[in-house]
């Protein structure tokens, strides 16, 4: 095919960026399509919606990452069908592109359980404006607060319940704990904004399931220090607007609560269900397509599934988690096997995910994290954490941002991004209707 | 009164924090009420509504402000009503709050001449909603230029029209020709962002009405070497969704755009007609309170307007500029009157505006500056107008992030906060819908 042949990539998550830098000299068209105009870098989202960092900390234009990439174009679209026979991809606005390859990459969202009514409660942390309207939720609680003089309902006001003990539920809980202790210290007058009271709710008997027990024993420790109710064993059963029901073996507790936020579940983008529409390709519960050893669809070897929208496992059959490292390695893999088949050299057949260790943050200071057999915890830990991820912000300026914007955090225990902003925020709370 | 009396100040801008800030030692209990959480500078905001800066660079939370400030709370609360007779303001929440002594500084937003149904076409900017609309809908346009084949529609686009020209719009119109000049360049495919066509549309025959001749002049010329297209004597006469018709002495001219940004006009806060009908006090066209000299209103001595809602003139006759300088020393005005009453001491009885020089900014290392009888433009006019609007950068932290910001954004000729974010994103472009 040569110089002509068409890669497209759906997705400008770390998949799809990824699988696009590797292609930066294959001989090929690359056309990448995303609904956003930003590359976001998610793992520090819980950042924006506590305040700590401002959305362009953490995103990067898509155009501007790749405008030096002569070969790509970026389109700025909602993919809405996938045409395998004719080698075709169908767009909201009626776009439609043709390809050769294609790489999907559109990742997943938070899944309900099959109650999508508490979506509306408990807003979940993908996008820039769902950690927006947490951060606005969050901080109206504590205005809320400020206004309400019985004390029932201002106990109600500061009771935050954060729902998943994975890395986005320990990390929430634990910047809510930093905010309430040491951001807002002195900001009110009515009430202590110490007296907050923020719960951590896991199903599972420990909170960040795929470390080790001790890693995660260690992160149950510090988040209680900081003042975290850490409540395992422990179901959602129900979620309104002004309460939330918990349920831990028989005994069933009703919490009044204005702010549920969700980390729990996995579904995956609505693409999969096209793909299995398209090509027949099973999917897993969360909707994620079970892909071949090499990443492609049975019967389709021009279509590629990576990040969090494919179901994958190693060699030995433990399916891999769905975290950005995955991704990023199979943005890569798929890139050098097209650029591979492209030059009609051998192609690796088979994915091999590399474990480069994990890690949370908990707070100021305090993380763990997991490489091969180590395990390391506190400062640490958490230094660790802070260059990595500073290290994988796209754009060099932002790097150089958030290391300020963190060294001035840490230093003052401040958090300058509280704004309240939103369409909604122009009237006044929401949480005032339910009174 | 003595350590009883209950000072209310509505409005956290310039006028109503300049207020409470000099009255922090005053034996009075202050109570400062604002919609919204957070001090906004707004000389700054047509940065982030071009992508130069972050909203949370240029806003700081009130609470953290004054937190130190022990006499003064902070009310989140939007008021409805006012009541000289009993001393309370009414907020829509149903909270009432008490008052001995009343600042009211709301301040103005835009006025579309009678035509409020172009608002919706034509974005103003006033909040830092505002900024970030039009932050989306500017690079939604480049975005549907991209994907568009038609030459004529692609070229309806790329053309931005900015209404009015006081320094909003030309600091709005400066920012737009370097974006699509300097920024955007390479950035897409399919057309050359240079392309792009600036026009601002000023009804006088100069912009920058408030200067020296001279000054306005220089301006016009720095905007026109920049590729923006200044129409003076130029009346808009319609606003649509895809079109602007502008009429130049009898020629009438009609411009296909999706991009039509509003900078002029003033009308004055709500709050001025609810003082009207509570006090009977006089309002100008614009709906701004007629204020006494030492800016209380007639027959209450106890109630002070203050900033863009105050018809205020000095000495000469000559009415004051709605701008940040105005409001801040009125501000500062008020609370040391304030504080002398209170000690029983002599009060300034008449506000004198001390004009310190006015200054705009027209592009990387391009402004105009008048301090007295000197004048300014250039790279000397520039960098004052850098150091001022910095220095008054109300948190110390914001003013090292803006800085640094500026001096990436000037070595790389980037704006990296060019996120197209809000409700509206995560679907499609507006725009394509007229189509």
């Amino acid at each position: 095919m040569g110089l002509t042949a068409r890669i497209v990539i759906i997705g400008g998550g770390f998949g799809g960026l990824y699988a696009a830098q590797h292609l930066k000299r294959a001989p090929a068209s690359l056309t990448l399509i995303d609904r956003r105009n930003f590359h976001l870098f998610q793992p520090l989202l819980y950042q924006v919606a506590t305040g700590g960092l401002s959305p362009a900390n953490i995103a990067a234009p898509l155009r501007a990452i790749l405008k030096r990439q002569k070969n790509t174009r970026v389109l700025l679209a909602e993919v809405v069908d996938i045409h395998p026979e004719q080698g075709l991809v169908s767009c909201a606005d009626g776009t439609q592109v043709a390809y050769d390859h294609l790489i999907v990459a559109t990742g997943a969202s938070h899944n309900y359980f099959g109650q999508d009514h508490w979506r509306e409660h408990a807003p979940g942390l993908k996008t820039i404006e769902d950690a927006t309207e947490i951060r606005r939720k969050v901080l109206l609680a504590f205005e809320t607060a400020e206004r309400e003089s019985a004390p029932e309902r201002r106990k109600a006001c500061l009771r935050f319940v954060v729902v998943g003990g994975g890395p986005t539920g320990v990390e929430l809980a634990g910047a809510l704990a930093e905010i309430a202790h040491q951001t807002l210290k002195g900001n009110f007058r009515h009430f202590d904004p110490a007296d907050t009271e923020v719960l951590l709710v896991e199903a599972m008997d420990r909170i960040l399931m795929p470390y080790a027990p001790a890693l995660s024993e260690k992160a149950r420790q510090a988040l209680t220090e900081m003042g975290v109710s850490v409540r395992l064993n422990t179901r959602v059963t129900d979620i309104q607007a002004d309460r939330i029901a918990l349920k831990q073996g028989e005994h069933e507790e009703i919490l009044a609560t204005h702010t549920v936020l969700w980390g729990a579940g996995v579904q995956a983008s609505p693409l999969g269900q096209i793909l299995h529409q398209a090509t027949g390709v099973a999917l897993d519960r969360a909707g994620r397509v079970k892909v071949q050893p090499d990443l492609s669809l049975p019967g389709h070897p021009n279509i590629y599934v990576i990040g969090d929208l494919a179901h994958c496992s190693n060699a030995d059959g433990a399916p891999l988690p769905g975290v950005a490292p995955v991704a990023m390695q199979q943005g890569k893999f798929v890139a050098r096997r097209l650029l591979a088949l492209l030059q009609k050299r051998p192609a690796a057949a088979r994915f091999q995910y590399l474990d480069k260790g994990s890690m949370a943050t908990i707070g100021r200071a305090r993380a763990v994290a997991e490489v091969g057999p180590l395990k390391f915890t506190g400062h640490l830990a958490w230094l660790m954490w802070l260059f990595i991820h500073v290290l994988f912000l796209v754009e060099f300026e932002n790097r150089i941002q958030v290391l300020l914007q963190w060294a001035w955090n840490y230093l003052t225990r401040n958090r300058s991004a509280r704004l309240i902003t939103g369409e909604k925020s122009a009237i006044m709370p929401t949480i005032q209707q339910q009174k």
